[in-house]
């Protein structure tokens, strides 16, 4: 059974339990996926009034775009335990022989850079998020306005705690090269993305 | 059928649609959820553990308080949506003549005055996740400590959600004296709270 198809409740009693997974990388694509969702809330709220009418075709092309990346950061909740769980089945790899360490370290390794990717991707899509929530906060209808505020909060808090998890897995990797260029692009999504937040923070609040 | 019973898919779709709730005020009580369900998963992996032996009491201690306020928090996500819908049912009611105009606003005013305590005591119970993160990030096994990195994250990012939602409601109180005291209440609770953050975020990322 998916996460996603698992009630709240109980998405929320395993994330509490001694089960390795879902855990910290889930959660910062749900934090993302919530953005997502309120930026679609905020367009469908806005399209079809009359007072609105100026931004009808920004809000909706808005919408196409924060439907497609609630999409994209609900699967990121699954993806997360899944590599997660492929960590794993290689750290039980057999270790007896010369060969199979040797065998066994090469698995890890690639599937380590595989793990740093998906929170990677997570970045990018929360990232991605901020800037919609920006159009929605400057342009959705005011009486949802909050909502584009809280979904510049959520992505920003998925974008921070996916950086944690791209940390973890770099630490692991052998391949300098590899790990050098992930740190230097999400370096570069980190980049202003707090001064971005706070200031799309205080468009809303002057709007309440 | 309660937000908490609903798979994570369902309460994704409903937050993004038409539907006025639930909205940003259930988003900012998931993530205070969220954070208190990590802290306990880093209790529950610590405790038991040979090289954490000493700090066992204080894990237990820190689980007890995170699974109180895991369940809390799990409530507010409902209360949000409840609240809004009394505040709904409030502007439903008739105004033809004075004396029913008068009773519509003496209860408007009475449940925006309910309507502002709900993000309030959420503001309350993230600052409190916050304060357990900070336990879990020293003391919590290494093999987790970014769990309790995605825990501080995400209950700040429930502070800052839910303080949009105390001053959109307060906006609309006239009772003064209430609002000036709610805000005051507010502002002590945010009063450095961003910097606590960081600082535990920074304990963290120092120990990946």
């Amino acid at each position: 059974m998916k996460i996603k198809d698992k009630s709240i409740e109980f998405f929320l009693e395993e994330l509490a339990s001694k089960a390795a997974t879902p855990g910290g990388g889930s959660v910062a694509a749900m934090m993302g996926a919530q953005s997502a969702a309120l930026i679609s809330m905020v367009c469908r709220l806005t399209i079809g009034k009359d007072d609105y009418a100026n931004v009808e075709t920004d809000m909706k092309d808005l919408l196409k775009k924060s439907v497609e990346l609630h999409k994209k950061l609900t699967a990121m909740i699954q993806a997360d335990v899944d590599v997660f769980n492929r960590i794993m089945a290689c750290y039980r790899l057999p270790k007896l022989t010369n060969q199979e360490k040797e065998q066994r370290s090469v698995k890890i390794q690639q599937v380590l850079k595989e793990a740093t990717m998906v929170p990677l991707d997570c970045v990018h899509a929360c990232v991605e998020a901020i800037k919609l929530a920006r159009v929605a906060a400057n342009k959705g209808s005011l009486t949802v306005v909050s909502d584009a505020g809280v979904a510049v909060i959520s992505a920003y808090a998925g974008i921070k705690s996916s950086a944690l998890n791209v940390y973890i897995n770099t630490n692991s990797i052998k391949d300098q090269v590899f790990v050098k260029e992930k740190l230097l692009e999400l370096d570069a999504l980190l980049e202003g993305i707090s001064v971005e937040t706070d200031e799309i923070y205080q468009i809303v609040k002057e709007k309440l």
